[in-house]
């Protein structure tokens, strides 16, 4: 096969061997490598389409796609080989192994820095999937000194493994993604670490705010404090106004005498709001919020099919569920989120057929 | 009807209107009050099974329902008339509207507090529901002098709407929310303001996880300001550890030259994943966590019902849903979350079936 399809995987983690399966079925000939053995084999056994060791062959693109904190090192061995027409990685940091490879190369043409952005709270090659990218997006990080054509090769495989591309520098990646990601990471684990010493009874009286709010503290630790370490840099400067922010709070609330009007408890919560509308797209992409209607759905097979299949008999696209479980109990909330102008008509067509429902009003997501 | 079940709920908005639709189903004679003539007009129009404005009868339990700046001061107007055998409400802060009723009437016997946790980011008696609280907890907060005849009306009224009750002191109350609700809150209104000041295409590269983190933002600000304000006193000692360990993690960010090893930011991961255990019960009432099947959908009506058919008809329970929508892109990925040993049939069944699925191992939350 022509080496301008050949692409190399280094690192056959969850990323890298979603990368060999979808490019693999988009028609690039797959090579991958690991420094562990017996991951290697787990992930060319995966590989539906194909995928074989690299022997040192020329490559037209290497996507190192191991963890961070040996991506810079890993990419300065592949370009010293020649044998890469390009190198990548998949980092969610994105300047320090720019300036690993810098400090030994003087940035090579054939360099440029790539992040899909498509992660979960789960690792290793047995999760991967080849629709790991669909309609995600990857940001890809020329330096001042990739060769058009590697970057338009990165570009390629993105698309061709289903994702949105977009383009910037490695410093606006890293000061984008501290705030985006490492951030709400850090929160997220600050909040759970909070609740250690506490009793089970006590946390399971916690509502679904808790449980969404502190979700990302499941993800995984060693890979995390690579990420911050590396990113440190940005992430202390997007870290800063939260920390004084919420330390203000603090402060107005152990005030003596405790003051009548929380001027930062207000702000705060102002501007909590204006946040969130950014994100939710209300005044944006999604000019129509969504409007809800919640069930009661028995705990038992088929309890969600019946209802959705209900919902569709009554031309209802739903375009979100919520699932709201009571620890312990036979029945659960389901929130059914539509366009709004078919609340209604959905509410009176499950209340028809023996539903237990109530409507809201439009929320955002 | 006899006082015996007459009750008198004051405040239409959201808790207050889903009160009385549940208790009048439950066969209450229920009688309710607003400042607000049109938001009460509103919430009698709501009200299935009748519902009449209060015309000072005589009444068994009076539940007081507005906004928590005047819920002490209601309470105590309430228990004057001496019309009201058990006076409660539903306040998400418990010992201020206690000490406010003390303070000048000595904690008289017919006083309990209490406090259903079914929130929502919503209010507004338009949104009530007889269903808001089936299966939700609700918390009983006798004082040191409540009789035991009115502990059990408001328990009993508890139960009848639906919910489990649990019985604790105004101050382990409000120490167990501050940690549970109070704090989540202003993390994630503290999360969601880092985010003012970027641009709407910036923001949109973030994923689930920003989404989740900030969600509560979203909130009614000036309730939740009466909320912290209120509840200053237990909300200031469960805040100030989160701001000194996220204080302690930019400290070792900003460091110079930077740590090596980063134990400030190494024990927050590792805390905020012991936290999360408790809270997802990975140990505890639900000693097997779920796996997931991650399949591609289309956005076009049915599809939804058409994956969970196909999922009923391998005779497999879907426990939870997630949608994950790429904004303005026609196709989503929906995680379906089964029992594990679900997870292997499900996924042979859908791939039978044309669905384009991936499956993985057990999470949780």
């Amino acid at each position: 096969m022509s080496p301008d399809r050949g692409l190399l995987v280094v690192g056959t983690g969850l990323i890298g061997t979603s990368i060999a399966m979808a490019a693999g079925l988009a028609g690039y000939d797959v090579m991958v490598d690991d420094v562990d053995p017996a991951r290697l084999d787990l992930a060319i056994s995966l590989l539906a389409r194909g995928g074989r060791p690299w022997q040192q062959e020329p490559v037209s693109v290497a996507v190192v796609a191991t963890p961070p904190n040996v991506v810079g090192s890993v990419c300065q061995q592949l370009l010293r080989t020649g044998l890469c027409s390009t190198v990548t990685h998949i980092s969610s940091v994105q300047l320090q192994p720019q300036l690993e490879v810098e400090s030994t190369l003087s940035l090579p043409a054939e360099f440029v820095g790539s992040h899909p952005i498509a992660g979960r709270e789960l690792s290793g090659p047995q999760h991967a999937s080849p629709d790991l990218f669909r309609e995600r997006s990857w940001v890809i990080c020329p330096t001042g000194r990739s060769a058009a054509a590697s970057v338009e090769a990165v570009v390629g495989l993105a698309t061709d493994c289903g994702a949105v591309t977009r383009v910037m520098s490695a410093e606006d990646h890293d000061a984008l993604l501290a705030r985006l990601s490492h951030v709400p990471q850090l929160l997220a684990s600050a909040l759970a670490a909070s609740l250690v010493g506490m009793d089970r009874a006590s946390v399971a009286l916690a509502g679904s705010g808790l449980r969404d709010t502190s979700r990302l503290a499941d993800s995984n630790p060693d890979m995390w404090l690579q990420i911050v370490a590396a990113n440190a840099a940005a992430v202390a400067p997007a870290l800063r106004p939260v920390v004084d922010r919420l330390a203000s709070v603090l402060g107005e609330l152990t005030q003596q005498p405790p003051a009548a009007t929380g001027p930062a408890v207000a702000d705060l919560l102002a501007a909590g709001r204006a946040g969130r509308d950014l994100l939710t797209g209300k005044h944006g992409e999604r000019p129509v919020p969504w409007a809800t209607v919640a069930v009661i759905v028995p705990d038992e097979p088929g309890a969600l099919a019946r209802l959705l299949g209900d919902a569709a008999s009554a031309g209802i696209n739903v375009e979100d569920i919520r699932v709201e479980h009571a620890p312990g109990h036979p029945v659960g909330v389901v929130e059914l989120a539509v366009q709004p102008a078919g609340r209604e008509p959905l509410h009176r067509e499950l209340g028809r057929r023996g539903w237990t429902t109530t409507s809201s009003p439009p929320r955002t997501g």
